[in-house]
C-alpha cells in the first residue's frame, strides 16, 4: 500500500480546509484528530478524495512517506507541546513537524531546538487567510532551516495563494522567524481593522447611512486602498439579518475579542524599543470595547460630545470622505512602517537576514491584510533594501505629504467631537514626532538629571559627551 | 565588639546615601563594595559616623547582628543574582536579604522562592526618590512575607520620608509585590514627565519665554497640580549654564534615555489587557526622541507645521495656559487610573490583596511622583475601597467633566499645528472610549466573523449567546 505525502493533526475548520487544499493539489493526505468521530465525519463528508483517516497516532505516522511531513493545527500553547510529545515515539530521523498555528515565536524557537536535538526537523509556519484562505490558498510564512524549507517548498508553493503567478509563500528565516513575522502580520491586521472602525465611527457620527458606507468602502476598494478588509467592510454594510431584516452590523454587540497576537506584537515592539502607536491603539480599543458594562455606566457620568453625532458645519460629505480617506491611508502607512521596523529590528538581532520586500510580497494574496498597497511596499524594498523607514520611500512620502493636512483635521474633528481615534491620533503623533527636528525631550533629560543625575548631552558639545548639573536648585523638602 | 544593625552592599550614590540615612537614625551600618577603594573613600569621607567598612563579604556578614539585614543596591539583573550567590555561603537561617534596586518583579518572585528554600528571608523593595530621597527620606515599597516586614519595619519607617508624620512606607504584599508596584510607580513617573513635556512644547510653540514658563509651572505648583516634578520643572527653566550664561534647558539635547521600568509597565498592561495609552505615549515619545539623526533627516522630507511655532489667533496666552493645564490634569488622572488598574489587576491575579489607598499614601512623599494629588487618590480609595476606576471617584469625575472641553481643544490645536501629543491625545481617546456607550467594535466583530468565523453577540439577544453569519458574501478571489 502506498504511503501518504502529507499528514495533518487537528481537524477544526482551518485544519480541514488545509487538508482539502493539499489534497486538491494531487497529494494524498493522512489525517488524525483527538476525537475520532470528527475525523470519521470529515472522511465521510469527503468521499472519493485521497484521504487516509487514522484512529491512532501510530497508525497516522506509519501511513506517511518518509521523510514524514506532519502538520499540526491545534490551539497555540500547551496543546502544541502535547501533540509533539505524543508524536515523538513514532517519528524517525529527518521527519518534519510543521506547526501551522499562531504560536508565540519564542515557543517556536524552543521547539525548534528541542526537535533538532532529537534529529527531527521543525517548521513554525504562520498561515494566514482564515477558513477560506486555508481552503483556496493562504499566505504561508514558514521558518526553520533552509534545507527543511527546500523539502517542503513544492507542497507549500502548490497550496499557497498566487498573485500574478507568484506563490504567497517564501522561506522567512531560521528558527522562530516564520511565527514572528506572522505575529507582526496579525498586529498589522489589528491596526488595519481599527483604522476602518475609526473611519466608520466618524462617518456614522456625521449621519452617513449604511448604504452610503457600503458605497464609500466599495469606492475606496477601487483605488490605492484596495484590500480584502476594505472589500469585506463594504459588503458587511450590505448584509441583512435574515431574522429581522435589519442591517446585521447594527445588531452586533460592540465588544471586540482578541486572541493574543496583537498584544504580543505591541509587547514585542515595546521590549525592542520600536515605535508601536498605531497597533497599540488598536489593542487598547479592543480592550476598552470589551469593558461594555463599565462603559454603559460611565456614559451616564462623564461629560463630552456623543461619539455618534456631530455636525458637518461647513464641511461637505464629500470633503469629509476625502479627509478621512487620507487620514486612514496615512495612518496605515505609519502602521506598516512600525510593523516593518519591528521585523527589521528583531530580524537583525536574531541574525535572520529577513527580506522585507519578499515578506510584503507574500502578504499580497491569501492573507487577511492582502492589499494592492503591498505591491508598493515590495517595490520600495526592491528599490532600496536598506530603507530605514517605509515612510521614506518616495511613493509613501508623497502620500503622507499630500494627506497630512486632512489627517490633522480628522484628528481634530474627532477630538472636538468625542470620537476616540487612538490609531489615527497615535499615528499622527508618531508622524509629527518622527519629522520633528527638535522634541521637548530636552526638558525631560533635565528632569532626569535633576532627580537622578542621569546626565545629558549638549547641543554645543560633541555627541557622546555627557554632562551633569551639580547645582540644580536644592528643592527636596 | 558589638555588631552592626544593618548592612549595605553597593556604594554607588544611591547606596551611599541610603547608608548615611540609616546611620543618621541611630543605627550602626556595615558596608561592602566590590571595589574596595570606593568603600575606603566612603568611610574616609564620613568620619565619626557609626559605619563599619568591610573588605570581604565574609567579614561583612560576620559584622552584622542576627537576624542579619543585608540590603543590596547594585544594577538590576545578573549583578543582583551574583551578589546573592556570593553571600549565600555566609548567611544563616532567618537572615534577611533586601534588594533595593529596580529589579523586574518576576525576578523578585524567583529570588524569593530561591532564598526561602534555603531558609533565608527576601524582600524586594522599591525605593524611589533619587539621590536626595535616598539621603533624606525615600518612599519605600517593600514586598515579601508579613513576618519579614515586621522585622524590618522599624528601620524602614525611620529612614522613609514622612508626610504629616506618616511614614512613606508600607508592606505592599507577598513576593514580588513591592517591585511590581515600584515598576508601575516608574511608569506613572514616565507619564507625568511626558505630560509636562507636551505642555512645554505647546507653550514654547506659542512663543512663551523660559521665564514665563518658570512662572506658569511655579503657579501650577501652588494649586491642585502641586508636585515634585512640576516644582523642579519651574526651577529648571530658571537654571543658567555657568559656561555660556544661557538657559541650560535650551542647551540640552532632546534625546531621552530610559532604563526599562516604563517599558515593563506598558508590557505588563498589554499582557494583562489593561488600558495603557498615557504611559505608552510617554514610552514611544522617549523612543522617537532617541532617533535624533533620523528625525533631523525626516524634518527635511515630511511636510506639516513646525512643532515649535503656532499662532495663538483668537486665543489669549492666559486662555492657552488654562486649557493646557486642564488637559494636563485630565491626562494625569487617566494615567493614574490606568496605572492603578494594572496594580489592581495583577494584585488580584497574584492574590496580593493590595491596598490602593495605602499605596497612594506612601507615594505622597519621598518619591519622584509625590504630589498633593495623591491625597485625593488615598481619600478616594478610603471612601470606596472597591472603586472600579479612579476616574469614577467624584473628585476626579468633576475635574474631568470641567476640563474635558479644554482638553479636546488642546489636542485639536496640537494636531493642527504639528505638535506630537501622544499622551494628551492617547489619554483623551481613552476617556472618550471609556465613556462611549457604543464603540465601532461591532464592525470589527463583523469583520472577525466574516474571515475567521469568530462569532459575535447581538444587541437583541441575551449576553453570552454567540452567533455566526454563514452567508457573508463570498469574496475570496
Amino acid at each position: 500500500m502506498s504511503k501518504s505525502d502529507f499528514g495533518l493533526i487537528g481537524l477544526a475548520v482551518m485544519g480541514q480546509n488545509l487538508v482539502l487544499n493539499v489534497e486538491s493539489r494531487g497529494f494524498t493526505v493522512s489525517v488524525y484528530n483527538r476525537t475520532t468521530s470528527t475525523m470519521e465525519k470529515f472522511i465521510a463528508d469527503n468521499p472519493g478524495k485521497k484521504l487516509v483517516g487514522c484512529e491512532t497516532l501510530e497508525e497516522f505516522v506509519q501511513s506517511l512517506e518518509r521523510p514524514r511531513k506532519v502538520m499540526i493545527m491545534v490551539q497555540a500553547g500547551g496543546p502544541v507541546d502535547k501533540v509533539i510529545e505524543s508524536l515523538l515515539p513514532y517519528l524517525e530521523e529527518g521527519d518534519i513537524v510543521i506547526d501551522g498555528g499562531n504560536s508565540l515565536w519564542t515557543d517556536t524557537e524552543r521547539r525548534d531546538a528541542w526537535l533538532s536535538e532529537k534529529g527531527l526537523r521543525f517548521i513554525g509556519a504562520g498561515v494566514s487567510g482564515g477558513e477560506e484562505g486555508a481552503l483556496k490558498g493562504p499566505s504561508i510564512m514558514p521558518g526553520g532551516p533552509t534545507s527543511t524549507w527546500e523539502v517542503m517548498k513544492p507542497i507549500f508553493e502548490s497550496i499557497s495563494a498566487k498573485v500574478d503567478g507568484v506563490p504567497c509563500v517564501t522561506h522567512i528565516g531560521e528558527g522562530g522567524a516564520g511565527h514572528f513575522v506572522k505575529m507582526v502580520h496579525n498586529g498589522i491586521e489589528y491596526g488595519d481593522m481599527q483604522l476602518i472602525c475609526e473611519a466608520y465611527n466618524i462617518f456614522k457620527a456625521a449621519g452617513f447611512s449604511n448604504e452610503e458606507l457600503a458605497d464609500i468602502f466599495a469606492e475606496w476598494n477601487e483605488g490605492d486602498l484596495e484590500s480584502f478588509l476594505i472589500e469585506i467592510t463594504a459588503n458587511i454594510f450590505k448584509q441583512k439579518d435574515p431574522e429581522t431584516g435589519k442591517d446585521i452590523v447594527d445588531l452586533i454587540v460592540d465588544k471586540a475579542g482578541q486572541k493574543g497576537t496583537g498584544r504580543w506584537t505591541v509587547m514585542g515592539s515595546v521590549e525592542q524599543a520600536v515605535p508601536f502607536s498605531t497597533i497599540a491603539g488598536s489593542v487598547e480599543a479592543r480592550i476598552i470595547s470589551s469593558m461594555r458594562d463599565q462603559r454603559k455606566a460611565a456614559s451616564q457620568i462623564f461629560e463630552g460630545p456623543n461619539n455618534w453625532s456631530f455636525e458637518l458645519k461647513g464641511l461637505s460629505k464629500e470633503d469629509l470622505v476625502k479627509k478621512v480617506r487620507n487620514a486612514l491611508y496615512a495612518s496605515k502607512i505609519v502602521s506598516y512602517a512600525q510593523g516593518l521596523d519591528l521585523i527589521a529590528k528583531v530580524g537583525k538581532d536574531k541574525g535572520w537576514s529577513l527580506d522585507l520586500g519578499a515578506i510584503a510580497r507574500i502578504w499580497r494574496g491569501g492573507c487577511i491584510i492582502r492589499a494592492r498597497f503591498l505591491n508598493r511596499i515590495t517595490e520600495a524594498y526592491e528599490e532600496n533594501p536598506n530603507l530605514v523607514n517605509l515612510m521614506l520611500a518616495p511613493f509613501f512620502t508623497e502620500i503622507l505629504n499630500k494627506g497630512q493636512q486632512d489627517w490633522r483635521e480628522v484628528v481634530s474633528i474627532a477630538a472636538l467631537n468625542g470620537i476616540p481615534v487612538p490609531s489615527f491620533g497615535g499615528s499622527l503623533s508618531y508622524y509629527d514626532a518622527y519629522r520633528a527636528e527638535r522634541l521637548p525631550a530636552n526638558l525631560l533629560q533635565a528632569q532626569r538629571d535633576f532627580f537622578g543625575a542621569h546626565t545629558y548631552e549638549r547641543i554645543d558639545k560633541p555627541e557622546g559627551e555627557f554632562f551633569h548639573t551639580e547645582d540644580w536648585p536644592d528643592l527636596i523638602k
